[in-house]
């Protein structure tokens, strides 16, 4: 394996947090406009609060892990105030768009809005040492904890004829709680881990094929439905780097090395072998999958992929992680990277073509790409200092 | 322009409806099966009420307008009784889906699938001459007229703040309308028929692109938002093919020509010059649109499509829809016909290839491809008889 610290560094430095810094602050409203076209024009001004929600998170942990730049700081401040004036209800539930101005324009009807608040105004709290923010991210933590058994309420409109448990909630809250940590008991801290590992390893990953299921039957059985059948790789390998880091917290090896298995598990299901990259959403049956763009590939998923590899290497020096890491990072540096104007492309069709060439969207916006880049870029540096590889 | 009423009815009655007979029925439980693989293998047996609604309309249909067939009665007979007896809540609202022995699963969430239950009801009412069908059809509209101002209730997401109205409703309420002619009071059809074409024709309708838009401010001015900005130009074909049905209906020569103008507008507007096929969605100021799957050429489209080129011929002989109609009908029996296995291919990508090789599922069955096949066998017909084509 080749030394990248450098690489993911320069780019997150140099290339990601400028094209953000320069086109996507709403200086009259506070907050961020995530619609940016390729260049990094604003084509929309909706305020989609899962991505203000991670932008606020990504400056906040900038500040925090790489530089106390008094800049980054002010960005995290306009979106954290922006979520907390204007973003969430009388209950402290966070809406899931806003306009620009903070007018609601769609309830809070899950509650993945809510979780990227949480890790917001925890990493601000830290950040700006600021124990109301520090509150609050334990207030919107609390609160979705206790919406978890029914986190869409009256937005709910599947029967309870034939209910399915969903693999999003332990994953992202195997990841919100390490978020938290410095902020939660320690009790609360360990519980929510435990429940967690038990739910992403036992539960959703499927013991006989070794991936990992978005949706189970409340037993954790399969089920033989649409929902039941679906995988979503990008998802499985995500959830095992927050697996990982949960395992090198504990010191447990052999969820390290169960985890770096899965990762190659998945990996080899999911790896498109036409055109290369890996599926978005696939049918564990092969039947067709209800999602038409099943076959795209998508900058995060890829990403995830890159990240869950370097800290897997880290982890085990497994030789099969280091051939899937160079054939993960060529295909996604060569295909979602734009040199010409800056960041990653979001959305590719199966053969590798860019299908809409925006930098930032509804869905996609200042989170993954450098998350990402921090990650990998800390990941190398670690190897590199430790001499796994020089 | 060739006469092609043969191509159409030898496809509906030898291929197309065959398949359905053949792979769809469930004899157990009554209803449809609609998740059919390329072979007409079923590969999940939930039943979606559009489908269901759809079929069962299908059927009944055939029956009063091309043959009185036992069989096709029986078959639409257990689908009316499985919607009524099983797919209805306590108030008469119609669910989205239930499993295969009629457990309900997704609640009644929007109007659709009473629209289609409301069809089926009707027809086979007709074809039956059930006067408690008839009845049931008359109720299930009633109640989609006043759920129509607010069609999800409490399952409705968006807030008040920036309302929009949506131009699937009056668009299938122009189509309704005429499918429960015979069951409704005169001054019923004609308050709806006026409703509908107005909406339509003068809100929706775009007065200075020309094509139709998916959604308004209530007022009917254009709003710069994701769906404020959203093109479905195969919904917009369709109900200019409504609109000369009603227009035929009432003598309208006028309305005839501004719909046979609006469907050449949407298709330059929105057929692809690259490969061929009529997009999926657009974005109206050419920003990137939400739906990943916006480039994708998908089968009810192209079907709609040809049946507005057929009926605007019919009424106006222009050779620009003549030209339009070969260049439609090349590409989409090229594409979506399956010679091997019987029915069309529903899901393409861009450049044409297969992207889902189901003949069924959770929103394709039996609808869009024998209605298109009846209603251009039957418009080419009437053309071959008038001389108009030989």
């Amino acid at each position: 394996m080749i030394p990248q610290s450098r690489l993911y560094k320069d780019a997150l430095l140099n290339n990601i947090i400028p094209f953000w810094e320069r086109h996507s602050l709403d200086r009259t409203n506070g907050g961020y406009f995530t619609c940016l076209d390729r260049e990094g024009k604003v084509y929309d001004t909706d305020k989609f609060m899962w991505l203000q929600g991670r932008q606020a998170w990504m400056f906040s942990t900038l500040y925090n892990q790489v530089e106390p730049k008094e800049n980054w700081l002010e960005i995290a401040k306009s979106g954290v105030d922006f979520i907390r004036h204007k973003g969430m209800d009388a209950q402290g539930n966070v809406y899931f768009s806003l306009t620009a101005n903070g007018q609601p324009l769609v309830q809070p009807y899950n509650i993945f809005s809510d979780c990227f608040a949480a890790m917001a105004f925890a990493q601000y709290g830290i950040a700006a040492q600021d124990r109301e923010y520090k509150e609050l991210a334990k207030k919107t933590y609390l609160n979705i904890l206790q919406r978890k058994d029914n986190p869409k309420g009256k937005y709910e409109k599947g029967t309870l004829a034939r209910p399915l448990k969903s693999f999003a909630l332990p994953m992202i809250l195997s990841n919100l709680v390490l978020e938290l940590e410095d902020i939660l008991e320690p009790n609360e801290v360990e519980r929510t881990i435990d429940f967690a590992v038990q739910e992403v390893m036992e539960v959703f990953l499927h013991g006989k094929s070794g991936i990992i299921y978005e949706f189970t039957k409340p037993d954790g059985s399969l089920e033989d439905s649409f929902n039941g059948r679906l995988l979503n790789p990008g998802h499985g390998i995500e959830s095992m780097w927050f697996m990982i880091d949960i395992a090198v917290r504990r010191n447990d090896q052999e969820l390290i090395n169960k985890a770096t298995e899965t990762i190659v598990k998945i990996l080899e299901y999911s790896w498109d072998e036409e055109y290369g990259g890996i599926f978005y959403f696939m049918d564990s049956r092969g039947h067709p999958p209800q999602q038409l763009e099943w076959d795209q590939k998508l900058w995060w998923v890829h990403l995830e992929t890159l990240v869950a590899l370097a800290k897997a290497y880290e982890q085990t020096q497994n030789p099969e992680i280091s051939a899937w890491y160079t054939k993960v990072h060529d295909y996604s540096w060569q295909h979602f990277s734009d040199p010409q104007h800056g960041e990653w492309f979001g959305y590719l069709n199966r053969s590798g073509e860019v299908l809409l060439n925006l930098k930032g969207g509804k869905w996609k916006g200042c989170f993954h790409v450098p998350r990402a880049m921090l990650q990998c870029w800390k990941a190398f540096e670690r190897m590199e200092n430790k001499g796994i590889i020089k």
